[in-house]
């Protein structure tokens, strides 16, 4: 069994060092992302988006070219459990999504996924291995297209000194930086 | 010469391989995390703060255990190439930033930040070679102090199924998912 170029112990190591513990969403995340790797349409490069901050965003990280800090990986909060992998030029890409039909035939990843049972009753470990068990099996799989210039991170352009902060900013911010106007997350300067 | 717990070495091998290329603002933000994880105040958890969404989320991912996935890591675009680390229930915290005073005593990681030079006129191995050199030399470092509940990702509450798309969503988005409320990325279904 292999999750993108890992072979399933590997990739749980990876998770374990990455995001901290075996989460179930970035056990399921690899099985998506590897999916839409083997499916994906023809094409050299291709972005990465999210439909969601949880979890899925780690598998891709993990398991494809596309981080949060390059950009090539778009984390919207749409809060479907589903990703897309699409040719950066024309947009055509395919998405995976964690199919609720037949995630039924997994209960305890089907009780897990919609919140049907609390943590207390939930059973980590037969739900890690249904979703081992299910691999690819509990997903759907859909073509699309999306407009990668709508989902592309903007070029910041020229960078300024903030009047306020003396720190660099991007001039397009106005003429002081976003801190300085009052979206600074700081309490104290 | 350590980034975190890694040699300089083993570090810029990790950035190739998870960001895809030595990009000047993820070698910097090396630096920038193995300050803060240095003069950080007591305290056993730590959250994750980056004011810009470009480079510095991926030297904290590698170096920290704070990621977007496992909602540790919280990225805000206010343009200015700074990070946080602050204690995750009190909010204490350091805060470094790159100081432009400092960084004129290395003219092409100045020019570089400042966007001063077009790339083409950049020496990238110079870029490097000053950014190596400097280290923690071009970093300033404030106390500060966070709200962390303003800053956590919400959780999301129960999960419902979406009328139109079939597939799970959390129900405090509306009676029907983000997607079929007109947010979704993709031009055809």
């Amino acid at each position: 069994m292999q999750i993108g170029t890992y072979t399933y112990e590997e990739y749980v190591q990876i998770v374990k060092s990455f995001h901290g513990f075996l989460a179930p969403g970035v056990l399921i995340g690899g099985f998506m992302v590897d999916l839409a790797l083997k499916r994906k349409p023809e094409g050299e490069f291709f972005d990465a988006l999210s439909e969601t901050p949880v979890c899925l965003p780690d598998a891709i990280q993990i398991l494809t070219p596309c981080t949060v800090g390059n950009g090539w990986l778009t984390i919207m909060g749409i809060g479907r459990f589903a990703l897309a992998l699409y040719e950066k030029q024309g947009g055509q890409g395919i998405r995976v999504y964690l199919d609720t039909e037949k995630l039924k035939a997994w209960p305890e990843a089907y009780h897990w996924y919609l919140k049907l049972k609390t943590k207390k009753e939930q059973n980590y470990q037969r739900l890690i291995e249904e979703i081992k068990e299910a691999g690819h099996e509990m997903l759907g799989i859909q073509r699309v297209r999306v407009e990668p210039e709508t989902l592309r991170r903007p070029k910041f352009g020229p960078v300024g000194h903030c009047p306020a902060c003396g720190e660099a900013y991007p001039q397009a911010h106005g003429d002081r930086c976003k801190a300085c106007q009052g979206e600074s997350p700081y309490l104290e300067a």
